[in-house]
């Protein structure tokens, strides 16, 4: 099992985390994206979006990390982590949309314009993230968990990118339910940190 | 069941698409997004990310086009378009993230800032769509659909604003197996169309 990986991508830190959670070996693969060998054969042929994570199982190969996250629990984790009944199934798939939507293009790419680089519109930043967090602080304020009173791959896939957030220059301060939502998933047993892109 | 709608949404048009093809009445609730009727009370509070849709059946709210669309399959639509096997499920929710990111932030904030007078960062755009397009095409040149071989959830996810990219100045005309397969879905039978942004 393998994973092509960015040490500073919170999508790759998703598939990180959950497989340290369920105590799943994964070799690592590194792609350079500051020397954007992402955009290069033979990754561009892996994945033609030029997106980190891919990841490999055997024959299986998978790009985005909600997707993989899927696979993982489908697969390997149980139906705790992301059940079939209907409801609760697509109670989880919603935060993907949001990792995948307003996480991306909000608080990710503030963070990724800061220490990457990346273009960013920082109107458009400011806008999805003020939204994104006023919406997910309300949604925490009656919650431990964002979905089905218990850590779910919501949980996992929406985490790295919000707790990376102050990275980005966007403070967590005025969001008290967001920040205790963090550390109860820093609390979960198999943690692991994503590195600090301020430090390095 | 009920969906809380604005016509010239894509987002909003998978499902209506999906319900259509499965033969499941709902009912229809028009929000005045060009008054921006989703950015306040009550709307704002069923769904405080203020996006549509959003979907109603009984006791059940979800919000996010991909998460509703799992709900549909799973309780309504059977194994055919969101099978639970892990790697079939996976492929298939590789493309709700790129419909989430990729197209959300290429072609359909294209049409959006042309015909709505969203903010939109030109440049991004443009960006986001090639390298979609390009990988698409790519993708599409050796299949039919874009999973499974037949008609998935992810042919829906991706649908609407891709057949819609013209109308937000972006020309599929370069794109031959892009625009076979756009006409594959447009002869599933239940096939409704989205209503044309330009005619209006």
């Amino acid at each position: 099992m393998r994973l092509y990986d960015f040490s500073w991508s919170g999508n790759c830190h998703k598939i990180k985390l959950f497989t340290s959670i369920i105590s799943l070996p994964i070799e690592i693969v590194p792609i350079d994206l500051l020397n954007a060998e992402h955009l290069r054969p033979p990754f561009q042929d892996l994945n033609p979006l030029c997106e980190l994570p891919v990841f490999e199982d055997g024959t299986t190969v998978l790009r985005d990390s909600a997707a993989i996250l899927v696979y993982l629990a489908r697969r390997y984790g149980g139906e705790a982590w992301f059940p079939t009944e209907p409801e609760e199934m697509a109670q989880i798939c919603q935060w993907f949309g949001t990792a995948a939507a307003n996480v991306n293009f909000g608080p990710a790419l503030a963070r990724g314009a800061r220490h990457f680089g990346y273009p960013a519109d920082n109107a458009m930043v400011t806008r999805v993230s003020d939204r994104l967090f006023l919406a997910l602080e309300k949604h925490l304020s009656s919650r431990e968990w964002l979905e089905l009173r218990r850590p779910t791959l919501a949980d996992v896939a929406m985490f790295p990118y919000m707790a990376s957030a102050p990275e980005g220059g966007l403070s967590l301060e005025p969001y008290e339910a967001i920040r205790h939502w963090i550390g109860r998933v820093e609390s979960l047993p198999g943690y692991i940190a994503m590195p600090s892109v301020v430090a390095a």
